[in-house]
């Protein structure tokens, strides 16, 4: 008799954008007239950057004709495109073209990378939290039962007001530690200090940290880490997961990395250190089989002169979007987080995230609740600069007029 | 301390297609001079049809700007593509469009697929095999060791001249049984009366087969099914993985889908039918997010009255190269199965794989030893029909050469 993986029956049903759109539904069907404004899900709203559209264009021509034409390629990614990133990305950081791996997705990434490691591994998730790192540690069996609004084998590392939504290693072990900077949900992002704290833990711990750097390209003050790799030793103890999504519009275009360090070591349970790199080069390797060809030279063109150009005018578009969220949000009282290095803004709304969201519902306005994201995210909600400027504009005005 | 998933040390460390590499690049060094002509990987070496590069092309422009732009997709694919494969593929099969889930590629589907089950579960594998249901069990923990070269834990469904390649369902008791045909790697198929049988024994047993019917789109005998929905009742038992790499080309620029129907079920250990449908969805879309929007229009158009002519051009193409592979090697008296239906042709050496490889390489011809897919391939070696006429021509000169 074919069994189904037990775990899966612990995942928590009622996703939540699941729940908003639901809502949202609800609304419009009693108001049909009202157009929303949609500042809930992080998704790209601008066309790709110029110079990706010719490359990938080029990289389809390619594909009609029987000389340039390409098949299967190597599953880790085409060398010009990991030497790219090697050389622009992670410039004096010990990064080699070897040590990246090309992929359809951070989503994906981050979800699968976890495989690589026992089951008994104890895991730390931010709350708030991405919701992959938890629902692909409970289809592994990682999580324990549901109790309280909780896993109980998962041990949450909490943000509020009081550590600024960056928090620091506890005492306790943990083996495995997801942690996002620029954050998702909250915008927050971490200084040199905090993440080398981090790396000291791991190091001290034997732990592994998954750092997940997707929206990494809207850092704007030079002294923040891009990379947890200008963090000395993290290549040791850190693999990073980066996305051309938010950095160059690719979320339907499907193209991301993950750097896993020659230098990156988990252990037997004996104790002996275990390079990751052929691991994760294994199972790349046997469940992946690479990245669409023209889609890979359209990623490739980001790192062109032009390219580079294009994609700061994109974030530096929502970088505005975001100023001008935060900036009203702040006007009307309301305490925020983020949107200076980072697309999202993270909103103390003084009331249960719910609620908060039904009123701004009401006032035509989508925006994303944070108790969605966990426990610590209660009275928050999580507002997305990723839109045109005159909705967000707009939006601003319905929310002023309807809180006023 | 992070340590790692002990069953990635069972993994079994020269994969086939490694060796190979390393043979044909020993021969190389010191043959600089042969123009070595390559039948063994299964790459197409055709340009995208014509109309899958238009359409593929249109949805580059669409990317370009902000009012045809598209962000995140549907991670189960878009309607139109879903749509028209239901409409096409699964005609009068009662297959619906919710039932497809567009994927990168059924090597990923075909690996990812087993996550759903528990771990204890009985798996078979066909010995020859596709090696990714094997490695994948193995990295889930169900294979147990590796000893006298098979995995103590999984079941081999033995094919031999006896069987034609073709096993019966055996009388014990298994859970999770992949199945391939047009089968990977002898090209052999399977007729309704031996799939029927599959689906009663799954039935019978609550088993569920996984069946890859990647290379569907060869079957010229109108007498042999093309999807396993064709056997009555297979809906409830069977999950087909499809794609469109060999079908359109497509190796290179990936989309591929899977069809679980929503009759289709697993079980609790309580014995309790549970659909499998929903859980696939969360698995498809909590760890992926979705095809890349240019390719999926470019797989749409493979539906389109030209497309339909372009694809079957394709494979009328590679079958042509079969016919001349399989007739050459056996008017050299090598017993042949496959390359009727199927752009695999698998060659009954008359002495060890490895040995008639390795002769072959000598005279500039580079095939896939049988043995690598498993014990029952041992004596046989797979030529590829995916190249060139007049390569394929050159190849069975020299072959004629060097074994006459």
């Amino acid at each position: 008799m074919i069994t189904v993986n037990e775990h899966y029956s612990k995942l928590q049903a009622s996703y939540l954008f699941v729940t908003i759109a639901r809502k949202v539904k609800e609304f419009q069907d009693v108001n049909p007239d009202v157009d929303l404004i949609k500042l809930g899900i992080g998704d790209v709203t601008k066309p790709l950057p110029a110079t990706c559209v010719d490359a990938f264009r080029k990289g389809v021509d390619e594909m009609a004709d029987e000389g340039s034409f390409r098949g299967y390629g190597p599953e880790q990614g085409y060398p010009f495109l990991r030497e790219a990133i090697a050389k622009n990305d992670f410039t004096g950081m010990g990064i080699e073209a070897d040590d990246i791996f090309i992929s359809d997705g951070a989503k994906c990434d981050t979800g699968n990378f976890q495989e690589l490691f026992s089951i008994d591994a104890r895991v730390a998730v931010p709350d708030p939290v991405y919701p992959v790192y938890v629902d692909t540690n409970v289809m592994a069996g990682r999580s324990g039962t549901w109790k309280n609004g909780r896993y109980e084998g998962l041990y949450y590392l909490e943000g509020n007001s009081a550590n600024g939504f960056i928090p620091a290693p506890p005492d306790e072990k943990l083996d495995l530690i997801y942690l996002c900077f620029p954050n998702n949900p909250t915008g927050q992002t971490a200084s040199h200090d905090q993440l080398a704290l981090w790396v000291e833990y791991a190091k001290k711990n034997k732990a592994l940290i998954l750092f997940d750097a997707a929206y990494e390209t809207f850092i704007r003050d030079e002294s923040l880490p891009k990379s947890i790799y200008e963090i000395p030793g993290a290549r040791d103890v850190a693999v990073e997961f980066r996305s051309f999504s938010k950095t160059a519009g690719f979320t339907g275009t499907r193209c991301a990395f993950t750097v896993v360090p020659r230098e990156c070591r988990a252990f037997t349970t004996e104790g002996d250190a275990v390079q990751l790199q052929p691991l994760w080069n294994r199972r790349h390797s046997t469940k992946f089989n690479g990245v669409s060809y023209p889609v890979q030279r359209a990623a490739e063109a980001v790192y062109s002169p032009e390219g580079k150009q294009q994609v700061r005018e994109l974030s530096d578009y929502y970088l505005g979007n975001a100023a001008i969220i935060r900036e009203n949000m702040e006007a009307l009282g309301f305490g925020c987080i983020g949107g200076e290095n980072s697309p999202y803004i993270w909103v103390d709304g003084k009331r249960d995230s719910w609620a908060f969201f039904d009123l701004l519902l009401s006032a035509g306005v989508v925006v994303t609740p944070g108790s969605g994201f966990g426990r610590c995210g209660e009275g928050y909600i999580r507002i997305s600069a990723f839109n045109d400027r005159n909705k967000v504009l707009s939006a601003m005005d319905r929310i002023k007029a309807s809180i006023s």
